[in-house]
C-alpha cells in the first residue's frame, strides 16, 4: 500500500492581496487521495497494532472515508463492513462513492440517522461472535475515543507544510480548509501547537453551525491530549454553509469549473470547492494579505457527481 | 502551472514470477495527470518558445490530450481550439472528457475521420488571418513534424525511472505501457537508447495492428533524430486489441475494478486498464520474470465513463 504519504504544494494565483497556494492532497496516490487517505492510513496502522482483522467504517452515501477504508482493508487483506447513513427516501444513489463501494468487496449495511449507534453495536457484536476482532474507525459506538488517531494525520501534514516553508524560505500567514466534522482542522491546530507556529488556521464549515463545529474541534483536541487548546485557537466560519451538508449553489459550481479549467484541479462542491469559495469570500471580506495555503482535501468522485448532473438543494 | 513533473513508482504485487511496479502518471497534479500532461507541458514550452498565442489540439471525443491542452492553454492565458473527430451518428457524448471540454473556454470544432486535414488547415488559416500565431500540436496539417517534442516527454520520464533504480539499488527488467499512437512508447525507447539501458520495453496496442504501430514508432524515432533506431528495438503486441480503439470486454472491466478495489488505482478501459490486462497475459504467456514496471498513462475521466455505464463494443 501507500508508504510515506506526501503531497505537493503549488502556487495557484493572487486574489486581492493574498497569494494563494494549494496543497494537493487530492493527488495522494491511493483511492483518489484526499484527507481521508491520510486519516485512513493512521486508522489502518492502529487497527493492525491492535491485532484487528476487520474494519468497520461509517459515513454518508457520499462518504470519502467509506471508500478509502474499503480499499485499504482490501489492500491489506482485511475484511471491511461499511455502514452507510441514508436519510429520506431510498432513491437511486447519485454518488460515485457509493457506486465504487458497491463494486468493492466491503459488506454494505444501511442505517438511518437515528440508528447509527445500534447499527455499529450490532455489527461489532456479530463480528466478535463469529470470531473476528473488528476495529470501528470512530472508536466506541458513540463515535468517540479515536480522536488522537484522526488528529495524527494532519499533525503530520502540518510538519510537511513546515518543511515546505523552510525549503522555500517563506512562511504561510493563513491556512484554510473545508471543515466537516473538523478532524482535519483539529489535526492542523495540533501541528500548530506542537511546533509553536504562528499561522492562522480557519475552517470553512461545510455542514455545522459555528458553535457546534468549534466545540467538536476543541473536544477532539482535548481528547487527543492537547489540554492546552483554547477556544480562541479555533477559528471557524459557518457563513458559507449554503443550505447545509451537500448543498451548493451556482457560485460553488463556478468555483468547481474555474479550478478545473484555469488550474487543472478537480474539486467537489460538498467539501473542497465549498471551502475554496468560502475562503475567497473571507479573503475579500477581511482583507487578508500575505501567503495563504488552501488544503485541498480531495473528493474527485464528487467532482464527477457534480458535473454529471448532481444538483445541490439550492438548484442552479 | 505545473513545474518539475514527477510521479511515484509503487510496488503493486507479484504476478506469476514477475514483481509488478506501477509508475503513477495518473497522479501528476494537473488535469488528472497522465501521459498527455507530460506531453502537453513539452508542447506548451515549444509553443511559447515559438511565440505562438493559440493552441490547436486534435483528438477523439474521449481524448485526454484535448482536455489537457484546453486546461494548459487557459492556465497560460493562451487561446485554444480543440478539433474533435466524431465518427458515425451524432449521439449524445458518453465521455466525461468531452463534457469537461465543453465547460472549458476552448473553442470546439467537430470533424469526421476524412476531414481532419482540411479542418486543421481551415482553423490555422482563420487564426492566422485574424492576427494570431497558432500552434498545432501535431506539427503540420498531416500530423507530422512534432515527433521530437512528443518523444522528449517520455525520454525525461525514462530518466526518472533510472533515478528510481539507482536510489533503490534495483533495476527493471521489463517496462510495459499501453500504446495508442505509440508516442509514449517511442519516448521510452528514446530514453533507453540515450542511456544505453538494457530494459525490454513492450507496448500493448490499444488501437492499431502490430505492423502499423511499429512503423509509426520507428518513424517517430527517426524523425526525432534517433536514426540508430532499428525495428528489433520496437516490441509491440496487438493481441489484446479487444475489437479496437475504445472497445473492451468483461476481462478489462474486471481489471478496472481489481485495480480500484485492491490497490486504490483508477484506470480506464480504453488505455491503462487494457494495457494492464494485456501485460498480465504477456507475463503469463511468455513466463516473464523479474522486476516489471507498468507505466500508468492516466485516464481518470475514462474510469468514470466506464463505471457509469459506458459499454465497449463487445458488451458485458
Amino acid at each position: 500500500m501507500l508508504k510515506n504519504i506526501r503531497s505537493d504544494i503549488q502556487f495557484l494565483k493572487r486574489h486581492e492581496n493574498a497569494l494563494i497556494y494549494v496543497k494537493r492532497e487530492d493527488c495522494i496516490p491511493f483511492s483518489f487521495g484526499g484527507n481521508k487517505v491520510r486519516i485512513g492510513a493512521e486508522l489502518m496502522s492502529e487497527a493492525e497494532r491492535a491485532g484487528c482483522d476487520h474494519i468497520i467504517s461509517y459515513g454518508s452515501e457520499a462518504s470519502n472515508l467509506n471508500r478509502v477504508m474499503a480499499h485499504m482493508a482490501e489492500n491489506r487483506g482485511m475484511g471491511c463492513t461499511v455502514i452507510i447513513k441514508r436519510d429520506g427516501k431510498k432513491e437511486k444513489s447519485a454518488h460515485f462513492n457509493e457506486l465504487i463501494l458497491k463494486n468493492s468487496r466491503a459488506h454494505l449495511v444501511y442505517c438511518t440517522r437515528d440508528s447509527v449507534r445500534e447499527t455499529v453495536e450490532a455489527e461489532l457484536s456479530a463480528l466478535t461472535a463469529s470470531g473476528h476482532k473488528p476495529y470501528y474507525v470512530y472508536g466506541n459506538s458513540r463515535g468517540t475515543g479515536n480522536e488522537a488517531v484522526f488528529l495524527r494525520a494532519y499533525g503530520k501534514a502540518f510538519l510537511e507544510i513546515r518543511e515546505y516553508e523552510k525549503e522555500k524560505e517563506m512562511s504561510f500567514d493563513h491556512i484554510f480548509t473545508a471543515s466537516g466534522t473538523g478532524m482535519t482542522q483539529a489535526g492542523l491546530i495540533a501541528g500548530k501547537i506542537s511546533t509553536g507556529s504562528g499561522v492562522e488556521i480557519t475552517g470553512i464549515s461545510v455542514a455545522r453551525q459555528e458553535e457546534a463545529l468549534k466545540a467538536s474541534i476543541l473536544s477532539a483536541l482535548k481528547s487527543a491530549g492537547f489540554g492546552q487548546a483554547r477556544e480562541d485557537m479555533v477559528s471557524v466560519s459557518d457563513e458559507y454553509l449554503c443550505g447545509g451538508y451537500g448543498s451548493y449553489d451556482s457560485d460553488i459550481r463556478s468555483v468547481v469549473w474555474e479550478l478545473m479549467t484555469d488550474h487543472g484541479i478537480p474539486s467537489d462542491p460538498c467539501y473542497s470547492a465549498k471551502g475554496f469559495a468560502g475562503m475567497l469570500r473571507e479573503l475579500e471580506r477581511k482583507g487578508i494579505e500575505g501567503n495563504v495555503l488552501f488544503i485541498h482535501t480531495g473528493g474527485t468522485p464528487g467532482f464527477f457527481d457534480c458535473i454529471s448532473g448532481g444538483k445541490g438543494r439550492h438548484g442552479f
